[in-house]
């Protein structure tokens, strides 16, 4: 297949999928916002279609004209460089347009978007790489706002008392984690962030060198036993295992925090709230919905403390290479990478050394927001297959809950 | 016609308006929630639906079962008697029910109550007064929530940039409001309150004596034109015109308010958002969504004050029975009393001497709010024909302005 | 004695006054504001100077200079008409002037009252009558900020976990209080706001008629015992006894209010924050430092209410004159009228028929403030004495507590 | 001079000097607190004594008692490992203990101090090193907060419309600054941390290696004249120079900061508030108060960035050793150092690989404010003589201004 017609049929497919997200749901679903740090799916479906409007088809449509002249300002996140942006905490009032018009609105920015990818794979498409690197970085956004739907979803529905189901199956039973254990790296120089020809965001770049000191990783993520073990050994009670702020942070609200988010006790038993609703809390399962706070105060009660992204990058890499010096030949591989939850990590999220964003609107991407967040890495459950890596840098400010945030412990040797 | 025959047939014509009331809507534009004190379109119609649930059916339907447990409480909304309430500024996010589901609980309690109707029609229907009673004040209810609808929904879209129209048609022209006249009112002994045999609120009893100073009202509301000379004048600007705690209103925001609510001007012209969508300001129209400090405002400025609601209730009831002594016999009534705008008062909305509010949960309609809110009186032109009177009291807080709230002046004579 | 000897002999005893009550405190104590309502002892010493400086000075001293230019703006409370004003919250930061300087002000200041004093008594004193009207108006004011300097003390002596005492002296036990009884008057149309040649303020002109239907007041006001009582009987926790505003106030802070201000339990016994220190609760004592939503909650699970200012001023005139109908000749009077508590009214403090403030910025004295507060009739154990009478119209918003409000039952009969 | 002497001399010198700074100041200036971030003089008078009294007499002193048994309390900062604390934005309201009580309590400290200094001087003196260590602390402790009395000193002034000077005598002019030059360091491995006999804070240790690129750093920090540019070039109103949460925090007010703290403009003419009261802007003096957003979006305009605090370390490292390779031999040193402004750097304040708090509540000292602070490195002109060095690391949330933070530009080579 030509290259266009591999971008084609990616392109096809990744919208689809967003499409696909919001079936379940009627409109109002897709129209309620629970908070402003979360948008309505209805949004999410336009948002993402906005971006290849605005970033692709301004740029590169011969005759571009806007599919609505207002939706420049309605559904722009946070492009200073694009101009004004709708209040972000009022997403939930735009009931106009309705859901309708907005699948017109993907139905009309996808075909001219495919016209763009069919004429740029013609001999006369000059501009060609530039555009697909566009149109790359709008489908790598569109995946991350199909998990963004998602949790923003989850969030919405645990205000609803009548605690709705977005998946009517029964959630799968966790397997049984293997026991844990901890893995040894030697440190000394590594090197990290992004290298070869895979798309990836500016912000894991450039390839860049850093000195680690010997340090071992769990095997794989703390699970909800575990953290019940902390709750009930007084955990959220003891201001020592806490970080001062962490400490304020739980008792912030009405209402002092004392579990994760999404969980509540029924009848004695604790139960977690999930896209397959109410469920009965799996003791196997990796804890989610936790905090930075949260996380690295298990970690102190654990004798332990969250690993730093370098640490954890180089853990991945290492294994995937089997070069992990020490360990016997037959190790298996760190667990849980990509597949269950984002892991906190100890680094505040910062600019790699010789970190340049892209010029432009563009470059308000990923550069803007590094300050007082915290890198999470490795994937989740409802993250898009085939979407994170081993750079990939997620990040979150330290009182985040909403999303698929759990814990692996590190610690120095 | 039966008495049960008229009260089926009312029941049904009520229920149907608020019905026909969300049928220009989308289900996303039934969900949305502006601000706490608004209330999305659906659950204006759940809870209407809710009201004749618990109060009549719980207590007459002699197999009660509730349509589904958790509305008790999602739909209760101030009834510390009955219960547990969903928190007020969240009802924008329930999405579930969803329309569809309103629409059959409103259908299911219908049928309900149409039965219970037709049986206390019958000789055993001992309990037929008591019921007929709170059925009564069910459809009295619903009627105020038929203007909220229309209020709270045009608040909602006041916040979508794309000013959507909740009624397709043109706007009527407003007709020139006859010359403003001072009518004249000698005062002495008067009886305010309700009397005789028709429906009223329990706040606009008991029939009591007042005594009042001689005084005169205006003929007619303030219009857009007037006030616009006042804005014009600076009233916006002089503190000297304003209540203490009206000034710190103004500056309450992130922009200080320097117009009506609804008020914005593009290309130097004045608009005002209707439901309509936005209009040029018609300078005949009332002047429409002030707040209690503005309409103060505007009235000491010119050199007038706000009547009382005492004031207010004799001039309308003189006028309808023609006894304004000391006018000429052919005086024109008073006019724009009920189509047009609430009036505020100068009036605290307080107990009538020896008022007793209802036993039990519906106890709770009218007396608990009786404290730092003000009387406003008459009808707009989004108030059902037929449901206002003259002893009829509206209130709101002195800040409320997204209802159709006007301003009639007074002075003393 | 002269007339002008006469206001000059009182003028320095009501400064003196003033002066005396900050004697027992440091200058660290002036200094301190525990909340934006309260203001440091300092500032009321100098805000009671700047008054006489701005609105006698200023106008009447032949070549007038201020003391200090920056005190116009520093000392100015709330008069737009003045010009800008310190904002109110940051009183307590204005460590300089120091009390040295606010001494060598109020000096400076008396000096050239007295001077203006002797004066206006020669025969060439032809702007006397004005003169003397507005020093006569400084003085009733500065002895309503004598009251705030003790209660704002009191608030600020609060926050300190050692709960000094402003007086070292013990406190002086409550009298037994005479056994409750109900006086019953007949209404009618009654007279109602000052008349006569003593001092008034605005707010309580001018006389007018009211009606009022027939009702009875209590002979004393609730003591601590009675009030324990609906403590104990369950009062803060059954939303049916409260205002909807009030029983939403209750749970507005960090903690629910389960008591009045002031009050704290230790070792099972009630304890009483007054400037006396912490004390035992003494249960004869009349109620102090409550609500309006307190006293309406408590006279609501009394099944009585609170009376209406008429019917305060009503019945402590008719006392006073021995006009009471239908008592019996050797009926005692209504006590603790003036030495004990202001006692909340159900009236909303609002202008009398025909009121007008004064022109210019002394205008703003009173008038601005007339919206979403409550009047207090009486006077307290520390109010000045003499400062008070029947037509004195105290009011605070219906959540302030920090004064000496109490509670007097009224009924209808 | 023997070790005791030496401590005891050093102990008196440092409890003089904190003393001393409280002389030119009022009673009422030692009592007011501008913000919950800033203290009161007299509390940081009173807590710099508890921590002596908490942390070494009531440890070694063998019949201890404390001075006042409210003080625990009152006095402690944050301790949690100690007991409860007063609450810190309430720390103005005071005024009880009064200066003087709290004079007394320094003077009874630290002659109980001094007491246990000499006997474990003695032979018996076995608890002496761990006994010295927190005096050492104490001492330390104790500087920190003379730094802290004059910077929330200056903010509590800066409230004042008197604009009130600390210091009488005039403001020494700023010596015209160096020409700025860029200084080349060639990276790779380098030791970080404390390491020698030295006093130094848990947070300075382990030492330990890391990585760095080539970079250079400014010879000398930005100054006024070289802001007044940005300013001036529309820095403050351009959002692709900010991090997003800074573009916020400029509108985060009721105004928007258009400029540093502590700068207004009087008849056109920048002027800025200092210790010496309000005076003229030097323009060759370093731009002080300066949050990190304000220094990061200088930098990005500057086309430059902040140095990282291993950069900021590792270059006074080599300058001072001389060490810096490719400079020629007369190469001026780094300039403004310690002397002048805390420098910003794009550090998070973490902990250092293997940091370990220290056991007990003196393990609160710095370990868990670890989050969503940055690293300031160097020191300025209300830094005690000789208190900083090379490895300390001073922390403060992005927004902080009101600490003497300035600016020194790094970029990567």
């Amino acid at each position: 297949m030509s290259l266009s017609g591999t971008l084609l049929s990616r392109f096809e497919a990744v919208r689809r999928a967003t499409a696909m997200l919001a079936e379940p749901l009627s409109d109002e679903d897709c129209c309620g916002q629970s908070m402003t740090d979360a948008s309505p799916v209805k949004w999410h479906l336009a948002h993402t279609t906005w971006f290849f409007e605005t970033f692709v088809l301004e740029r590169f449509e011969p005759a571009f004209r806007p599919f609505h002249p207002a939706f420049r300002m309605l559904f722009n996140s946070y492009y200073n460089g694009i101009g004004e942006q709708y209040p972000r905490s009022q997403r939930g009032l735009v009931t106009r347009p309705g859901m309708d018009e907005v699948h017109e609105y993907r139905q009309d920015i996808d075909a001219r978007i495919e016209s763009l990818i069919l004429i740029a794979a013609s001999p006369m498409g000059a501009a060609a790489p530039e555009l697909e690197r566009l149109i790359e970085l709008g489908m790598q956004h569109e995946q991350q706002h199909q998990e963004l739907i998602l949790t923003d979803l989850q969030h919405l529905f645990w205000h609803n008392p009548l605690r709705p189901a977005y998946w009517a199956e029964a959630m799968p039973p966790a397997s049984p984690p293997s026991a844990m254990q901890w893995r040894s790296f030697d440190g000394g120089i590594v090197e990290l962030g992004h290298q070869g020809q895979g798309f990836c965001f500016d912000n894991e770049t450039p390839r860049h060198r850093q000195y680690l000191e010997p340090y071992a990783m769990a095997s794989r993520l703390v699970t909800n036993a575990e953290y019940l073990e902390f709750m009930q050994a007084g955990g959220y009670d003891d201001p020592a295992l806490w970080l001062s702020e962490g400490w304020a942070w739980l008792r912030s609200g009405s209402q002092p925090i004392s579990q994760p988010l999404y969980w509540e006790q029924l009848g004695g038993a604790w139960h977690e709230f999930t896209l397959h609703g109410r469920q009965p809390l799996q003791p196997e399962h990796a804890a989610l919905h936790l905090s930075y706070y949260e996380a690295d105060a298990y970690a102190r009660w654990a004798q332990a403390r969250l690993p730093s992204e370098a640490e954890w990058e180089h853990a991945v890499v290492s294994t995937r290479r089997g070069l992990n010096d020490g360990e016997p030949a037959d190790a298996p591989p760190i667990e849980q990478v990509y597949d269950t939850a984002w892991q906190w990590t100890s680094s505040s999220y910062a600019p790699y050394p010789g970190y340049k964003p892209a010029a432009g609107a563009i470059g308000e991407y990923n550069g803007k927001f590094m300050v007082n967040q915290y890198v999470l890495r490795g994937g989740s459950c409802v993250t898009p297959p085939d979407h994170s890596r081993a750079t990939y840098r997620n990040f979150f400010p330290a009182h985040a809950r909403w999303q698929y945030t759990g814990l692996r412990l590190a610690r120095s040797l």
